[in-house]
């Protein structure tokens, strides 16, 4: 059905698509080696990326500007539908910026913040048991 | 280019494919609001399957059951690979486990753990801007 997940990453944030073998020089009898496995550089950027994303708040963000025209929404829009202060928000979406997952844009007064879909179409990616 | 962020849910772990609407009774004068928003429920079971996702060794771990034959692998297998004991890998295994993202097995004196390829792909198309 599907093949292997593929725990590829993928070309943003400086993560590579090449998969890093690891060798182990001992093996358990009942076992054979991984011919490819994510490296541990790799894993931790992953795991980083995933890490913005574990938080309801933070999903609901991204799903409030993921609604809006063009995937891009302004910040004085995302305070009211989850309920938290405008500082409480930024927090939230710098965390969101870090990890690479939105970019962010000043004009005027207000910050706008779009979806890095490249980067969610990546880390989607790693996590697919491809066809 | 790419359709909005979906951040809808997969049929697996509970979770419906239903976006419910957020209606906000007060909107900020710039903004529109949106029409499909996850919800609270849903973004809180999202959030905790990106969780088991949001550490190196779990990230691993899954990518080393992913290149086993049919995504299956014996915890005997997977310590050596991560440097780190048995009892701590069971202890990551379980955290994927609970998450739904692995399922587990055990035949005689060994657990054998199993991707749940399907519960992966709900994950992944959650954060997939579609096409």
């Amino acid at each position: 059905m599907y093949r292997r997940l593929s725990m590829r990453c993928g070309r943003l944030g400086g993560m590579t698509s090449t998969q890093l073998p690891i060798a182990p020089t001992e093996l358990v009898a009942c076992c054979t080696p991984a011919s490819e496995v994510i490296s541990a550089e790799d894993a931790e950027q992953l795991a980083r990326r995933f890490k913005a994303l574990a938080d309801p708040t933070r999903v609901r963000l991204l799903s409030l500007i993921a609604n809006e025209q063009d995937s891009e929404a302004c910040i004085c829009y995302l305070t009211h539908p989850v309920g938290l202060s405008q500082p409480t928000v930024s927090h939230h979406m710098k965390q969101l910026v870090e990890a690479g997952l939105v970019t962010r844009e000043q004009r005027g007064k207000w910050a706008y913040y779009r979806l890095a879909n490249d980067a969610l179409a990546a880390l989607a990616a790693a996590i697919t048991p491809a066809a």
